[in-house]
């Protein structure tokens, strides 16, 4: 299979999940006082931020490995669709985390839901990278060694970092879906493959 | 990142932004007049024939920019991930308005919210027009200078008529979401765009 | 704007409303007995089928009449943006008609609303093919008189057609979905474009 | 009608399938603990995995089968949406089994739907491979005849493997949907098409 089916595919997925996010949003009911409902939503619109750049970012991190790949086989199919299939998870814990995040007894348990998931997706990431890069079947002879090694420190970054923000829920589950947040951020200001144009 | 990467990944976010619309008008309950309770539910039908359009308009302004765009940089994928995040927020506020529009002491708050929610992805607009048109190393140096200059006086509209229409939803919600409903059809008929063909 | 623009979102929006539709399928509560529960479904199989084949024989339609057009103008693309509000509205009516079809005092409002959805749907098909097939700068030079005119055959009797099928839902409601289902298998089986290979 | 328009299509219904299957993951309500209902959903998340793995590995095959498809005509388009109207249903047999699967009394029926969904769909597949595979105006001259064999096995075996897997569930449910996930994890080791690279 050529990788442009595949990347399609990928982009197909990339976008429903990150546009699903919005449904996590839940429209207040008639009792309340609607400005009151609206304001007291902050946890959902701050979850549904952090997961739309976390997505987004990962849709442009995707793109950028598949240049440097020449063709597909069994072992990045099934390395993709387990990226996918996290990728596409995260609207679950994205609503978990918006409802309980400001619960003092439950919001534990939803961020680290919630960290564990970016956790499992960045196995996923070094996995599919690891598999990309050492085999010369799939690497394209065209890639970039420089680029190649600086998207390598990035996405060797990541596992650890989300890794930490997890254990940071235990103690502070707010200050944990704040650090998924910066991660975000930091990820669309300094991701190396910005310095390309 | 060439631009038709981008592209594709935007118009996903656009089509799925506009489909997903329809989630917000609810079935009516088995206890009410069907027939009454489907007049009722007029705002619905508004309010998603309003968004509908204002999306449907956005979809062929950015198609309309990217025309101008030769190449991306950081700067313009973070731009254009602001403006597709306010997109596929849409359907919120959409919720919202057709929920409350009716409801005398609520309807404020749920037109200013609409109205705040384009009003914010017009900014989103401005930045991506402002970073695409002002740097040689973006804009195409095949682009036409008279389209440019006549679509860029459509895009300054943009953002004072949806602060307006925003400031009018403090006096009278309906008007509000009139004046947008009005904003998109005008924009239909009368976009810069349409003198090409 | 090319008309490859124009149809890949369209396309987007056939593909995104004909999957929302399964969304309509309400699983059951933990106290019916399931078994039973599913089979009282029927109504939402028998309207998430017809509604399924309606949209995409739409969807096979929208590809054929835009072989024969070589631009697009403003009136082709309001038109367009016109029926693909249609088009993305069906999942409401099919979740209206799947909930009360089988409620004697409120199928005939489900029926008529199903109905006028499509009755209106084809009407946007009327113009569409009207301003496409009636205009020099829109045609291509390369269409196939003899294939249009088929075309424009198949297409003039869906107006009435659906528009019977709805008045018959003001004396049986049953049987007015039903004509719309065999609308569609007959549509599947028949439709003009089936001869051409 | 080209195949790549097909294709294009079905991979959006495909997609857009696979990434709706996370709404039927419901969010815990508020009284709970959020740790042990999160835990206590491990069905859902188990039902969303099998389902991922099962059709995007329909969406591989899919492509396989079309890379040996020249042309499309009536009775192959026909073929393709009644499939595409069996993948898109997937997420309301993966809710009820995720609802149903640990409720003695109702575990079965929900695992029959789950099961008759995946049989009738393989139904679809071994129509659409039948005609495409049987007539030299849909076949491609290029066609490897020795991948096609080695597919031809691997679809044969899928319907009487999923009816099978359905006669289980009327005596063990659980052991019905481990079969399911077993198949899908085969498939995803072993399809026929993982040999070319």
């Amino acid at each position: 299979m050529p990788t442009s089916r595949l990347e399609a595919f990928s982009d197909g997925v990339f976008a429903i999940a990150i546009t699903l996010l919005v449904l996590e949003i839940r429209v207040p009911g008639q009792g309340e006082s609607l400005s009151s409902a609206l304001l007291h939503r902050w946890p959902s619109y701050f979850a549904y931020a952090v997961s739309f750049l976390t997505i987004g970012i990962m849709w442009v991190n995707h793109h950028q490995l598949f240049k440097f790949v020449k063709a597909t086989d069994r072992k990045l199919l099934f390395v993709n669709l387990g990226l996918l299939l996290c990728v596409a998870f995260v609207p679950f814990p994205t609503s978990v985390v918006a409802e309980f995040i400001r619960n003092a007894g439950q919001a534990r348990a939803a961020a680290v839901l919630y960290g564990v998931t970016f956790t499992v997706t960045a196995v996923f990431w070094q996995l599919l990278w690891y598999w990309a890069i050492k085999r010369p079947e799939i690497l394209s002879e065209h890639a970039d060694r420089t680029a190649l090694s600086a998207i390598d420190r990035g996405f060797w970054v990541g596992l650890p970092v989300y890794a930490a923000g997890t254990a940071v829920a235990l103690g502070s589950p707010i200050a944990s879906v704040a650090i998924f947040g910066a991660i975000a951020v930091f990820y669309v200001f300094e991701r190396p493959l910005a310095r390309e144009r």
